[in-house]
């Protein structure tokens, strides 16, 4: 008999684990999320996880094949099946996570970070289908980056390439999680865009209705609307994050020659008030023989259940080597 | 009959081009070389090479068997097969070279940049043997760089990824060449070196051996050969040059997690001079994750006919796909 064929995304969040059953044209036909509750252990969250699991798939027994299992998780090395002192998990230095899960579901399994999912979801079922070059710029807490080349992710050696937040474009600049200073992610990301907002109201004495918010308090939604709604410091927040993006960027490009720079997550939700300074920089700092080439695009995923779909896509791709 | 195969190398430089004849082991059986006399069109080139490589091909025609024309070659289009707008040849905007070598020889012919020849040399024949993950960095009179991910030479979309020296390392900084300011090579590479020198005899007062020495007779074996007679000003160059570079290559280690980092050509001749203050910088500017991980060398193919071997394993591994 001729089952219909879907796999399994998992989305490890710090905050929701996120578990949707995708076909291969990137429908996700049912979805379920847990609290992932990132202060309890591996071996507490595990079993809350392939319950969740299993009560999902349990209507598509029947008529669907489980055909594997596809996980977007915080340092998930594709290479080792592991996840490795994932900052924001308290699971240690450690997990087997490709093994656990394919002990349970008997089915290949494969982990990659969330920024490559994005991508991954993009080139199957987004704004990259038919590319085999291009990037995703994940613009969140931090700027996570899923980089293909030849069609595939590149994982580097080690399989952690693609930390294009921790390129430095600010000597002794801003402090970065990662204890050093200067880093893209802290300018281009929703918190970096929060941070230069108090930067610019320090600096400058227009009037700003986010005077009246507080650094903790303040979201990028908020410089969003303020920027929308005219707000003068809000717009060059903006426009300074775009400048110092575009920046980075055309010396991202100088390497990789990418056809497209796909910008997703928070802060890409700000359309063209992000989109327009970074082309305006890109543009402006390009060299000469790539002007013009690569493309800046917004995800095509970002209605959908984009994180499922990306860790799905991770699934269907190897299922298709 | 079996005959023997054999690959022709031709590297196209701006002042010479010479051409070998390279077995699959990498070993070098003849070679030669003609003046490129950059001012001549293509049209008076072409004859002149094609005379060249049917003499040095002609005592190997009864027992070896030509499989393949490899060429390295400035702005060299690996997909297109043509070399476009090259800035040290006299030879218009697009020359179809690859056509017209596979219409004189009748076997597969490839192109690219030297740069990725080098890489391609390094991969089947030198450092880099083995390796899927790593990138060949030239200190010429530029910076240049062959990058391979997955055991392919990076070529994105356009063919033309991989412009390392093109990274803007300094906002304002020195003019380079492509129009801008600051890019890497402007500081790293053997042109790079020289500026940095006459900096230092400008910024500082110790005596130095080079404060003789006109900046246009200044080369950056003068600046090595004093350095290790310990010319303070002289060391203080490598030290600055070493610093610059190990910074950048940070960065792009944070992008592509490469298993070694290959240093080739001019500057790399200096040896430690210029290992140990990359290394340096290198480990105090990477990424934790990253910290130790990516090997920094010497190409081993620099006392040999490296250009040759490069553009013959070109052919080589397009022959091996």
């Amino acid at each position: 008999m001729n089952q219909t064929r879907i796999t399994l995304g998992i989305d490890i969040g710090g905050t929701n684990t996120v578990l949707g059953i995708v076909d291969d044209k990137g429908n996700c036909l049912a979805d379920t999320s847990i609290p992932t509750q990132a202060t309890e252990p591996f071996t507490a969250f595990f079993p809350r996880l392939t319950s969740a699991a299993d009560s999902l798939l349990t209507p598509f027994q029947s008529a669907y094949q489980l055909a594997g299992v596809g996980i977007g998780a915080p340092n998930a090395n594709y290479y080792s099946g592991t996840i490795e002192q994932a900052p924001n998990l308290n699971w240690g230095d450690v997990v087997q996570l490709r093994a656990s899960i394919h002990q349970h579901f008997g089915v290949p399994v494969a982990i990659t970070n969330d920024a490559n999912a994005a991508a991954l979801g993009e080139m199957l079922f987004g704004a990259a289908q038919g590319m085999k070059h291009f990037m995703v710029i994940t613009l969140g807490t931090g700027l996570g980056s899923g980089i293909v080349v030849n069609g595939d992710v590149l994982y580097g050696a080690d399989g952690f390439a693609g930390e294009v937040g921790h390129i430095i474009v600010q000597e002794g600049g801003r402090v970065c999680g990662c204890g050093r200073r200067g880093c893209l992610e802290t300018y281009a990301s929703a918190t970096g865009i929060r941070r230069t907002m108090m930067e610019l109201l320090a600096e400058r004495t227009e009037s700003s209705v986010l005077r009246e918010v507080s650094f903790a308090s303040l979201t990028a939604a908020n410089i969003a609307e303020a920027a929308q709604n005219d707000d003068v410091i809000a717009k060059a927040a903006f426009e300074r994050t775009g400048e110092i993006l575009g920046k980075a960027l055309a010396n991202v490009i100088a390497c990789f020659s990418p056809e497209a720079i796909i910008l997703f997550g928070g802060l890409a939700n700000a359309g063209y008030l992000i989109l327009d300074p970074t082309r305006n920089s890109l543009n402006t700092h390009t060299l000469n023989i790539f002007k013009g080439k690569t493309k800046l695009l917004v995800s095509h995923l970002m209605d959908k259940n984009a994180a499922v779909l990306g860790a799905s896509a991770l699934m269907w791709k190897e299922l298709g080597k």
